[in-house]
């Protein structure tokens, strides 16, 4: 991957200057492998990356790959309990250090010429290199790494932005979910032929559910929005927003969603490209399961499954999480070509939850498995579409799409502030 | 898809000129992705493509999807009868809207928030919209739809070139053959590693025949040329195109070819992209079948087998098709990228034909099917070889390469009439 | 292909001026489409190049196809006993002419319209073309061909490099080994995705060898430097040097390399691109097997096993063999793109030896069959790791990777010659 010249950095412009206030994207930047490019320099490579969660990683030595840009990442934790993003990438002939996708390791070897490095990345040992050498300036490179309440996030950017204000949203929100006392009850991966605006652009709007989401909108009220908020809905909401009130506000666990559709989200004139709120379920779901019945533990600081609804908490380019009082849900996006996105779902649940006994796969994944693979062709249809040159952005509904028009404002700003 | 800069018109251009006459194109115009590219602008969206057959979709609501050059068209027979072309893309965020090959809809409803048009494209219903936008302008976009006796065109072309002289041809050729009251007998897509100029450029001469098709040999007069035309073989067609003549003659229906040799197509210095004949068949052969009996019931107009010889149709960039008394074989070529192209064969029978009863497949398919499968593999193997820089365009056999040379000229010519 | 413009020129100029004496190759190298095609133009297709075996085609009308470059090359061998190499196109519209990889012909004939050619590229016959052409100069286009001792080098160069000084060196070292009395024992193709530069830095060093080539260091000295080797194995070196040189030095057989360590090779300074040297085995191995035992019948002018140590060859940028007294093991590289090599390895053996009576595919393949494994999964591992962003070229070990450092040098002065 080359850096932009003159002329791409032009068309690249033109192409963001075309999209009108209120409409879709223009057709190039979903097309183009010149805006592929720009966007992982300026919005993959500068922003922060949710990578996995602590729990993959409990134990110093304990490491996981991510493969994001065309680099390949080691999420590890240091024996003194940092968890920290190291590039796998020997200093000495370039060779990837780690081939399994997770692992334990007390220092890392080079399989090349055995180059020994630390966890922390130093170098430690290089048989057979002549004296003369600065051994110091050869440590692994490293991202930057976070940790956040058991999600871990990276930046690759060499000054990231400011991570305080999403850090003390997350760790707020995150909190009382006990992910630190979590375990991973599945992980799965889509390679999903969509780019991947076109599916943040899915998600940041509820105006497919009624249709394609039949699970989904049994438990939710977030597909309705003030042009159909019938009364007999907007009665239930109010039901359930008071009762959660009454039984969990002084621990802050009540529902912060009074209206009827999705909290406003991104921020894009102030930049805010992280969130997190709690959200109503419909009477007679304590979680998000096919039947509404609890599915696994109650986790983290829960005591009782009834009406803390669920926690939802993103951030942008590539991370958004659905938590009920027994499960999470975590989704993590990265782009694999423009037309391509690599989708890992992660199910967790509480550490001492046993398999079979305290809770049921079958059980467990179909609610926000069916929903995420009904979005995933959704967004494989729409692909298709946008390549044909008949594609013209249309006009997005005021009522149900305001999330999409702030998701593609805040990408249009984005990408115009790195051209400058 | 992008246009292209002045510096590649450029480029394009020389490659064009470099073309000597009566040899074959230079290397990079079967290569270069800029040149493929021009060829979808060119010729390919600036020309008449065939797209299927009018009993594909009797019924109003019928449809099937056309994919060319990125770009997918719903073929759909209106209820008022009319064959219409309609980018298969929603104008709210562009998703596809028919996802099977083939259905029958009332209306086009987008899967994704279901948007719903009506059989001619127009906007319909779009649930959630606010008010303030302007429907009428939001209906499915569409390109040009011509049905010629059975058999449908349609052009990308936002102003196409005249079809009336080509309509006029192919109608009064195809009338008498009954394509109307025709059905599919089978329907084949083959991928063939070729670019589609060598596709034609094997369709456009039969001196390969000889060696490469036994079945096709054994059926017709039109391998042998000027050179190579014993006196048997004049005798034997002078016999059949006069018995020809004497039966059919005041119904049309008599050979036209009197010599040996292809009849000739296209003529590019009038620009005449479309053609039809009827050729005779060697005594023996009513049909081509590879026994030369007939295979299938007599269709259209045909009241007996003998002395109607064959019907060919052609039409640049991308149809032929080949017509007995009891059968005909369409061919529909589709470029995927400068090294391949998708091809349909279509076998057509009468429609009150039943299989099993009246045909067989076993003794319908196999004369064009070797045929086709035959010539695929000499189109792969000149790819391969074109592919090499030892290529160099060779001479043309004048005797048996004319209409090769001619398709070639058209070519150039066409190309360089768009670069101006 | 085309040829690169004068901004591409500059560009890869920089990239080649980034190297640093000492340190590897700049990413961009391994990584750059542009690069990949310069190499092409300015290695590839100017230098020599192993296509094979004189025993894979020993009699008149054998051939054998090599594809290099997007170029298909019929390998053969005339009723004249001269092997030539002739391009796999025809000359009248460009088809490949043999598709079986490997065959016996009386001549030359297009499977598409049966023009003929000698075996010598003379175009013969054609059926069907018009007076007027000269068809002397329509014989197939040939790159040059030399054998040498039983093996055979093409070049694509119209002007090749004065092939003399290493047709001296090889075809003396591989007069003895017998290869022109040889035949195959087993030929296998490997697809590596590793640029062809990372195989060839892999095979110029040993410092990778004690972790992960067990059976290779077991039989083996030049694994050790400068740098490690302790007394017992300098002692050890010496002892089977002087008994090679006791028994074998007047028949021009004794081991030449005195010295732990690889023999230098190249010298970029005076581009000195071929070399052949025969390197000592350790005691008890009279072979390059598991167990250091004779697994095939003495080849060539050995007349007892033990003490010949091994011989080895190689020439960039293709080219390398391994032979002991009683078989040998070549190896042929071909770029596939810049992230793929094909590599073929041939074993051969005393072409009176049979299969399963003199000699064992299960005793003659593992030792190299597993080395060469493993430094394809070596090289794979490189290749992930500089495509990343991270990837910073490291120094060399100046005890260990000094052929390394020759062949990086040698590389870099090539390309920058031929930019000028």
């Amino acid at each position: 991957m080359q850096s932009l010249t003159a002329a791409e950095l032009l068309h690249l412009k033109q192409s963001l200057d075309q999209k009108r206030p209120g409409y879709g994207l223009p057709r190039d930047l979903y097309h183009d492998p010149l805006v592929y490019r720009a966007e992982m320099d300026f919005i993959w490579r500068s922003g922060w990356l949710f990578a996995g969660h602590s729990c993959q990683i409990p134990r110093g030595g304990e490491y996981f790959l991510y493969d994001v840009g065309g680099d390949s990442l080691i999420v590890v934790r240091g024996n003194d309990g940092e968890v920290r993003a190291l590039y796998n990438v020997c200093r000495h002939r370039g060779s990837i250090i780690c081939e399994a996708e997770h692992g334990t390791v007390k220092r890392f070897i080079c399989p090349y010429h055995q180059w020994t490095y630390d966890l922390d990345g130093r170098l430690l040992l290089w048989r057979g290199m002549q004296d003369g050498l600065d051994k110091s300036q050869l440590g692994l490179r490293a991202a930057h790494a976070r940790e956040v309440e058991g999600l871990i996030f990276i930046s690759l950017a060499p000054e990231p932005p400011d991570f305080g204000p999403a850090y003390e949203t997350l760790a707020e929100a995150a909190r009382p979910q006990g992910l630190r006392r979590a375990k991973v009850a599945k992980l799965m991966n889509f390679d999903v032929a969509s780019n991947w605006k076109l599916v943040w652009e899915n998600n940041r709007e509820c105006y497919h559910c009624n249709v394609n989401h039949p699970q989904y909108t049994k438990a939710n009220f977030d597909h309705y929005n003030a042009d159909d908020t019938i009364e007999r809905i907007a009665t239930q909401l109010a039901a359930v927003t008071a009762r959660s009130e009454a039984r969990w506000a002084d621990q802050g666990l009540a529902v912060t969603r009074h209206e009827t559709g999705m909290t406003e989200f991104p921020d894009p004139e102030n930049n805010v490209w992280w969130g997190a709120n709690r959200t109503p379920l419909v009477d007679g779901f304590v979680t998000e399961s096919l039947d509404g019945k609890q599915v696994a533990p109650l986790m983290g600081d829960y005591t009782e499954a009834a009406d803390v609804g669920t926690l939802r908490m993103r951030m942008l380019p590539n991370f958004w999480e659905h938590a009920s009082c027994d499960h999470s849900v975590s989704v993590r996006l990265t782009p694999k070509g423009q037309y391509n996105t690599d989708i890992q779902m992660t199910w967790l649940v509480d550490e001492k939850a046993e398999e079979g006994k305290d809770y049921d796969l079958d059980k467990l994944l179909p609610f926000w498995l069916y929903t995420a693979e009904q979005d995933w062709a959704i967004c494989v249809n729409q692909q298709r579409g946008v390549n044909s040159r008949a594609y013209t952005p249309g006009p997005l509904s005021t009522y149900k799409e305001y999330n999409l028009d702030r998701f593609l404002r805040w990408y249009q700003l984005q990408m115009q502030a790195a051209i400058g």
